[in-house]
């Protein structure tokens, strides 16, 4: 039984941890740290769990809580992180990192779109937790830089096409769509529910921050550096990221060669989907769940393919696949206490 | 490995009942019948439940089907129910059925509420769900009855205060208000998605068919024949019963007696939790699971007492109480299958 | 053409008037205050007004302002009202306040559910705004006191049986449920898109601040002192309040006199639907318009009478209603301006 | 005072245009026809018109109802406005078609993308009724094609633009998302309040009716033949259309530059908002309203511009584009009726 902390448990993510640690087979919620809500259960600030963990929130006292777990996740805002992680590994724990401070490896690009980097030296070694890309590497790592929920779903969608080189990098574009949980949890007038529900629309077009991170893990699987156009939209809902993308074709395929290649692509991986022929995913289906569904359309007339996929960006998107990295570090099966079904209707 | 079957799996109902058994350790979704979709896998009819169950959906043939299954879930409406249970019975099989059918012991009221009753002789037999009150009973039962929504939500928060006498019964009023999803899914200009959403209204005032069900219960923990009033409600949301009760005291209490009484009643209760004092249920922080949140408030300004309760209507007010109700049926453990988190946010 | 302020431009409310007097064919919008955007336009605020007002909103010198107008809106909240209200009475305008600080008569009640009050000397010269049950008192007023959200909708519903000794005032329950725009454009993680969407809940059960307006104005229509039971609750939904009403009926009364009664009240009244006998209203049909819409049910198994009321809480239930009055006010058509479609689907 | 006849009034737009025409100070609507509802009064199907409208609905018997109104509306499914369209045509009168019928002008696209046509001899006389580009000739047209609520939104988004050759027509991809109001009113599983809320999907893709109409269109504007992506996505909202499109960029332009472009395109325009710099529009800020807002960013990373158009499905993609240009052939104010500020929050 492995001792695990969480800290940042009381945002959105956080809590998501908490949900799909308390029925892990395999290991405890040892530690759970929360700056504003520390001295109160978790199940106090969170109702749905009573009677399924009576963890105290506490604050972050490194020093009080670094022995009581052996791997931690750093579920906090960037530049947080890169202020924490260091002492963690330091201290010899394992740590899957939720914000985007180590998932970029060129710490010029990251400080253009975020800020100044204060753990460089960790770059290198931080593993893009991708596990149906980068499997491998996670096995051996200490630190797994857990993807962002966009690039998840993007990702996860193109990989076919980019590993066979069916498609021009140079032409795609991503055009993406997030449930509300993805700003998480801090009081603001934009994210008020009269502000969200019943409307529709794009934000920080052209400008995301999840940008560089598609573009550099796109550029690895086609082998060569790719701008891409991305736009992000927020959806009058909780959970889900619908990502619709479009590339042109290199070669002529036929719609079953494609549909065959996904099905290959991913018959061993547990948690992506490809959807049957001629269907498209919904968020609908993966709600809770860690899965990623998969569908695609070979458009003639125009010459691309278009690649819908959806995760639950709470779960695939975050901590669904930072509990999956943490199985897979910790050599425990990668499946453990990811059993969720998918809640519909 | 016990083995079951669900009559009715491509409902509401009837796929909420499989994704509970898809994780259940001690059974097996052995029969999963459906007219309108037979021939068809029930995971492309319900997508979320795709690389989770093969089971194909079957036409109702009762010769093919009553010796795959030791138990038969019913889900299936009022009417239908009462056609197909007793040749399960008398096939030796032990039922949780769904319907109405079985639930109301006097025929005559049955009859006046619904319609002619075919199978009267089975309703002395049926024992009514409701295990946190008839848990005895149940465990030597054949024919489950299973609750209704509402009457799960009400009768969970008003047993301990009729069970001690606090409340006057003659002054109960129900209010009460329902997700969408316990309309079902069937095609409909009323429950279509801009027919619900983003507007709130109240139905079949004063005639909704589950008042003499609560009628029924309420009398036999009064000890008195009771008649209330009771009003459902539509809320713009998919899952979820939020029950408001109103009651006069007939005796001087204090908030904390009543608090008190609340925890010291559910304290050896699973799946019913009391609210911190001064809190009041969400349904919210019940989604998708099978607990009842209650809540309450003396208010010494007008006498009365104000129970809120809250259920996931599609299961503790549906198939997770079934399941409940199996699992005691079969001598397993009570909350076997039941241990799904509330999904939040 | 009048000249018209809103003190408090820019919460829901204020913009709620804003939307309503562009399109007022008898006033101009002259003024229009905010402190958190001082200095902006509007509709930059709210782009719904692009191209409808280019008003820019100021901050609140009174010196400044109050000469550019003939009557004030003040929809800021309670304890800043009395603040500045007493100022603009003295220098001759009307004032229509949409704050709770005038509608109670007695102070120490008003202190008892608020705070202390600065401005007793105004509260028996208020009128309290109902323009159904009081028209006349207002017609001749400098200071109307706009009624609360819930309290109208309740009034109205109940006016009719009141006002006829039909029911037991003493057995009154007020069962309500409110859209989010109700709690204002405040930034607050209770009211954030992720924990309003898809839940439904009570709140401030027993303890809410307009249960006093409320037992004042039915102990009025009453002739006597009156307790009552009022819970309000939380819709997922934005705009729209329904009340549900519970009373003991003190005569026999056909449904048909009831409905009777209601159709001849409300008669010469533009805003008050009573519903077709046998049905009931939705939040959906009053949307966007100043309509309250009105249905009951006789309920001789219990003696009870259910009275359903649906008005949209930022028209009727606020703004709409506050222009109604200073149509009144200003001896303008009482529906001028009020002539918006509900907006359904 | 022009009489006005809408064929199809039971629909969400029917229903719709009845909403503008209460209201519209010019017209009276005079005949009202649904097949499903014949002999009731229309505010007695839809509530929200109560007291604002008497007229009964009719089943459609052309002899008894053409000369009851100078002009008709014909909001029926395609294939049904072909057969009726002829014959008020014949009898003189003017039509708006709200179909897809006589949009497209090549018979053999049409029928290649819907079923046979019978009515070819009306393709070349009907007039695209989108007023911001085809003003002159719908002013002299008898048949006005009213345009789909995609294509509105993609070709005013897209319109200064072709117009000026700022982009090459062959990179055009328009990602849209509508609300479920562009559905129906028809019973449908899919439909469904607890199929479409809380979800994300696409659907249709790259097989959408509207592409050929999208695609003559922007052939026309570009003087060129083009062949477009167009992915339409659900929304789980009742109103609204975003599209984003996407397009290479043909000549080096400025930001500034394509802002002033659209200011300057749409300066005379009531109806077309270009979005301050730097903003984009949302689907909340045009509700109910005839209003198109759009925003624009020049993205020198890639080479291409961002497009993004919000309308009110129903009013500027359907029933207030329809009263537009009813008002043109009428030579009424263009903007009669269409005065409804937009509904926000």
């Amino acid at each position: 039984m492995y001792k695990i902390g969480i800290v940042g448990a009381s945002g959105y993510t956080g809590v998501e941890l908490a949900r799909l640690l308390v029925n892990h087979p395999d290991v405890e919620l040892a530690v759970a740290t929360s700056r504003q809500y520390a001295g109160q259960k978790l199940a106090d600030v969170y109702p749905n769990l009573r009677g399924l963990t009576d963890i105290v929130l506490e604050d972050v006292v490194f020093a009080d809580l670094v022995d009581r777990a052996d791997l931690f996740f750093t579920a906090v805002p960037h530049q947080t992180a890169m202020n924490i992680v260091p002492a963690f590994l330091a201290a010899g724990k394992k740590v899957v990192d939720l914000s985007a401070d180590f998932r970029i490896k060129d710490a010029q690009v990251y400080e253009a779109w975020y800020q100044a980097h204060i753990a460089k030296e960790f770059l290198d070694e931080a593993v893009y937790g991708l596990p149906e890309i980068n499997r491998a590497q996670i096995k051996g790592a200490r630190l797994v830089a857990n993807p962002g929920c966009y690039p998840t779903a993007i990702l996860l969608g193109l990989a076919p096409l980019l590993k066979n080189g069916l498609v021009d990098p140079a032409t795609i574009i991503a055009d993406c769509k997030s449930g509300a949980s993805g700003a998480g949890r801090a009081a603001s007038v934009a994210t008020l529910y009269c502000e969200v529900t019943a409307g529709f629309k794009a934000y920080k077009v052209g400008s995301h921050r999840h940008t560089p991170e598609i573009e550099q893990e796109i550029s690895r699987l086609a082998g060569q550096e790719v701008a891409i156009s991305f736009t992000p939209h927020l959806v009058p809902m909780v959970r889900g990221i619908l990502s619709t993308v479009y590339a042109g074709l290199v070669k002529e395929v036929t719609q079953d060669e494609v549909d065959d290649l996904y099905r290959d692509f991913y018959q061993n991986e547990r948690f992506v989907r490809p959807c049957l022929p001629g269907t498209f995913p919904s968020t609908h289906f993966v709600r809770g769940s860690n899965f990623c569904d998969i569908g695609c359309k070979v458009d003639l007339r125009t010459g691309r393919i278009v690649i819908v996929s959806a995760i639950d960006n709470l779960v695939k998107g975050a901590a669904g696949q930072a509990v999956q990295n943490m199985n897979i570090l910790l050599g425990l099966d990668e499946a453990a206490g990811l059993g969720v079904v998918p809640l519909f209707p």
